[in-house]
């Protein structure tokens, strides 16, 4: 027998993404996103959803691009001071020492110090509520050498940090548990 | 300096999700989605995409509602055959050993062995390219008593799967890292 609760955003896991924009002026700009996914194969695309009030979402509607740039978990007091302080009044890079690079595929910049950046068009705005849905369709991806295994990015060599809004918690990933798609079936997914 | 890759689903982590949902006939079905997140906070939302192809898209856009069971990953197994198994030629809760129960929120079942269950009333459909995405707002939030600290989902207790597909591979959750929004700062951020 389950317990019922009210309903709140206590789905889990949720990411902890570094979304990189450009304001009018061409300054770059970072915000901490926990509500983003994957969200569709082909073409491979990410959303990212924010509030209306923040001042990422005004850059994004301006540029039409954003960067998810992922940290590892030893930079997980950054991400948490960039998902607290804004960028109308506080240069985040800056006051945490992170360094913006210019994308050379979309109108935004990425993280430098963090092993993967997502570079994304946006191709959808869609106003859910308290927040907006960015849909980004993936236009490029980097990578650090060390983050990579036979060329794909390694979760395991990364280590993004999880956040859960049930616990307020901010969390590590830890083992490989198993390749998926090995059972015996008649029908593959492609997720 | 980052090395380029070619545009691919390889932002990280993803969810492993079990969506719920009724057939025509009213036989219960599960299918395992990776492209899943919290979208919203108000109305408290997520999404999940599937492919048109598949059993769940057709159930989904039949009955608009679907629930989102969260396994712990010591059904790690079961969740990868939901995924590669089919509804149309499968009962893979039967094969599985799983239990649906009638949520009496949404028209749509849940799993009984699973720790957290979100249910959810589909608001809004975006076919995306090949993957359409059904976003649904939470309308009641179901867990088992020891998945919970102090009436609130806990992860560490939940301890759901996380997926990556550049590295093809199903992985647990670490420890916990740290408190979120703890830095002193001007704006405090509703995620």
């Amino acid at each position: 027998m389950k317990i019922s609760l009210d309903p709140n955003t206590w789905a889990m896991p949720s990411p902890v993404w570094i979304v990189g924009t450009y304001n009018k002026e061409g300054k770059p700009n970072v915000m901490t996103a926990a509500w983003g996914g994957i969200c569709n194969s082909r073409p491979p695309s990410v959303y990212v959803s924010l509030r209306e009030a923040t001042y990422s979402h005004g850059n994004i509607m301006e540029r039409k691009a954003y960067t998810v740039s992922i940290p590892g978990d030893k930079y997980v007091k950054e991400a948490d001071y960039i998902g607290i302080a804004s960028g109308r009044d506080h240069d985040k890079l800056k006051e945490t020492g992170l360094t913006p690079i210019d994308s050379d595929l979309v109108d935004a910049p990425y993280v430098d110090e963090f092993p993967l950046v997502i570079e994304c068009k946006v191709v959808r705005v869609e106003k859910l509520g308290l927040h907006t849905m960015f849909v980004g369709e993936i236009v490029g991806i980097r990578a650090d050498e060390d983050a990579l295994t036979n060329g794909r990015p390694d979760l395991q060599k990364i280590r993004p940090i999880l956040f859960s809004a049930g616990d307020r918690g901010y969390h590590s990933v830890g083992h490989r548990l198993t390749d998926p798609f090995t059972q015996k079936t008649p029908t593959k997914q492609v997720p």
